[in-house]
């Protein structure tokens, strides 16, 4: 098993892209990308796509075919890897493995979301498949719902309030001004997310991700070639893991932590010889606030139930403690599913070159990214520092 | 890159499951597949699935984490892969390289597909976005329409006849006679097809691969471990690759071959060190009679234009000079979408055993598999023999 950097990273403004295409999309991030790299599409050897529900978005599957087709990079191998709104965490993961293993030297790597091509009642049902279609959203539990139950308990065991998961959209909304390709470039208040409608009690409108279209895309290559071709601003991918736990929260053995998120990471940790205190900032999965709080907790950044707490004393804003989310996250840079793990992978080389401007987390030398599938199902976790 | 073998496959019955749901259909496959390996779900440690249209089919996406959760294997990392009608031959290729790299040592890779949830109308609807929705299937243009202009101008360019593409849908049946899996055991007449309706013309119903509920599963080994395990009934994978092609059939150099297949098949017969005419048998994506006469050409066992004539003669019948779809192929044995490539697989170990019972190739020492997505945008080829 190889190492494997990233020599190119691109994403589109994340929003409501009416006046482009899917396939638009694909070629903005993908050229992007490919062009930050200085490669040409000749040099790709595989594709790896991470895309939730085209399907039901845009009636269109077939995805990997479709992205080689609209880069015109027919006829290498292209793959759609589909793990809800883990898509892109996981498509990153196996294009880590196939260039780790030797089978490709440079892989593309990207995910896609066009989510407003249909109502948002139909978002959400489409949404809704990423949890146990038979037990949960056919009986009315939609993801809200889902996310709602998960923080009930949480205030119940720990104590955590309203107040303190609405200070992380605070927060990443605080984040996302410094942040050109966010949804959401505007600060809102505490009073603001309080204020708000109840979306599924206590998850109130604010503590939601929007609905998004977005792409973005990677260019992964082995390490040792990466430095053979001269790229002296590579990002080293030094842990890589992903675990599923079961897709109905009812199967789980508790609503306070993701076991799919612990075993992923104590396994990237042990891959990257790090340890929580080692990471100057994360992207998470802020799905909605609470799941910014149990990441945050689960990751080991700080202990279980104290993550309302910390977001209180602000230890997660940018440049305080460890900063979380520094591009805004899921809730204020935006949620197209399938491309959030890949856009958070293409924050992390930003920060990590020194690139971020306005939402620059200082001196940041390892960073981590945590993608998640449905209500906890699944989870994609990578660690990443410049290529030494 | 190392050597990877096979140690446990199984299917389930292909047909219209009524009384089954997509999470029995899984336990069904996986189970056995697992049964027949000897292993124990704790000696898996990594899933793939294919599947094409889950969320259009019965309304839930997130199918690794589902199969990792129904087979009772959560937390280990499960991945599903969409590639159309070749989410199987995809999902095989993607195992086959985490094992082949040294990721993972035992990798469980299942296919599944429940198509009689829906309508034929809707069923229709999600199988056209295997093509490209904007350009073909928006305007009407389904998968038999499709795949007549291929025949069309197959006819046009060869002479090939509406009666040549019929005597593969008589053989494929004739063949499913010895599989009790198949989903029509029964043999059909050269009248039977050539009386059926015009679906889309020159293609009739008998030329078209039926809607099929069903999956499958491989068990897959490095090779070394599987000796030290002492299986001495595995089949070693010698060859697999996967290649993509223009999405909508208007971006093609050619309606008559499918450069996918073409470019996948060369390099993996360069892995496996063999030509054409030593395999002994090939499952063929005949999602459409003529299909199965574009793959026979595209493979290198006949000319291109011949295919059809040296159906015609015989020669691709049941122990005859290559045994083409001895399962029955799409055609009769049935056509789960997501399932179709890892069938293919399960019935190559089936032959290279000498397990195939009444379809059984005499001698079969070297077999292939032949996947196809969409009107041949991706194409995913596998070369097996037993183990040495």
């Amino acid at each position: 098993m190889r190492s494997v950097s990233i020599i190119g990273a691109g994403t589109t403004p994340f929003g409501e892209h009416w006046e482009k295409s899917f396939r638009e999309l694909i070629a903005e991030a993908g050229t992007a990308a490919l062009q930050s790299s200085g490669l040409a599409g000749k040099d790709i050897q595989a594709i790896y796509g991470g895309c939730m529900a085209s399907g039901r978005f845009i009636g269109q599957e077939h995805i990997g075919a479709l992205i080689a087709d609209q880069l015109g990079l027919n006829p290498i191998p292209a793959t759609r890897v589909e793990a809800a709104c883990a898509s892109g965490g996981v498509a990153l993961r196996n294009a880590y493995l196939v260039v780790s293993s030797g089978a490709y030297d440079v892989v593309a790597v990207g995910g896609i979301e066009k989510m407003t091509e249909v109502s948002t009642e139909e978002a959400a049902i489409a949404l809704g498949g990423a949890g146990d279609q038979e037990t949960e959203l056919f009986h009315g539990a939609s993801f809200p719902a889902l996310y709602a139950l998960i923080a009930r308990r949480h205030m119940y065991e720990f104590g955590t309030t309203e107040e303190q998961m609405a200070l992380c959209a605070v927060k990443n909304h605080r984040n996302a001004t410094g942040n050109p390709n966010a949804q959401y470039r505007k600060e809102i208040t505490l009073e603001d997310v309080m204020q708000s409608g109840y979306v599924a009690s206590p998850l109130k409108l604010l503590d939601c991700s929007p609905i998004t279209d977005g792409a973005a895309a990677l260019i992964l290559c082995s390490t040792e070639k990466a430095k053979k071709m001269g790229f002296d601003n590579a990002i080293e991918i030094i842990g890589s893991a992903q675990a599923s736990d079961s897709l109905a929260l009812t199967g789980r053995k508790s609503l306070t932590e993701m076991l799919a998120t612990k075993v992923a990471v104590k396994e990237a940790y042990a891959q990257a010889s790090v340890k929580p205190s080692d990471i100057d900032f994360a992207e998470v999965h802020d799905c909605f606030t609470i799941a910014e709080i149990l990441a945050i907790e689960d990751l080991g950044f700080f202990k279980k139930g104290e993550g309302g707490k910390a977001t209180e004393e602000g230890r997660t804003a940018l440049n305080a403690e460890i900063s979380i989310n520094p591009s805004g996250g899921l809730k204020a840079k935006g949620h197209p599913v399938g491309a959030t793990g890949i856009a958070q992978a293409a924050e992390a080389c930003m920060q990590l070159l020194g690139k971020a401007n306005g939402r620059q987390v200082k001196g940041a030398e390892i960073g981590l990214t945590h993608n998640v599938g449905g209500s906890g199902a699944t989870a994609a976790i990578h660690i990443f520092r410049r290529m030494q």
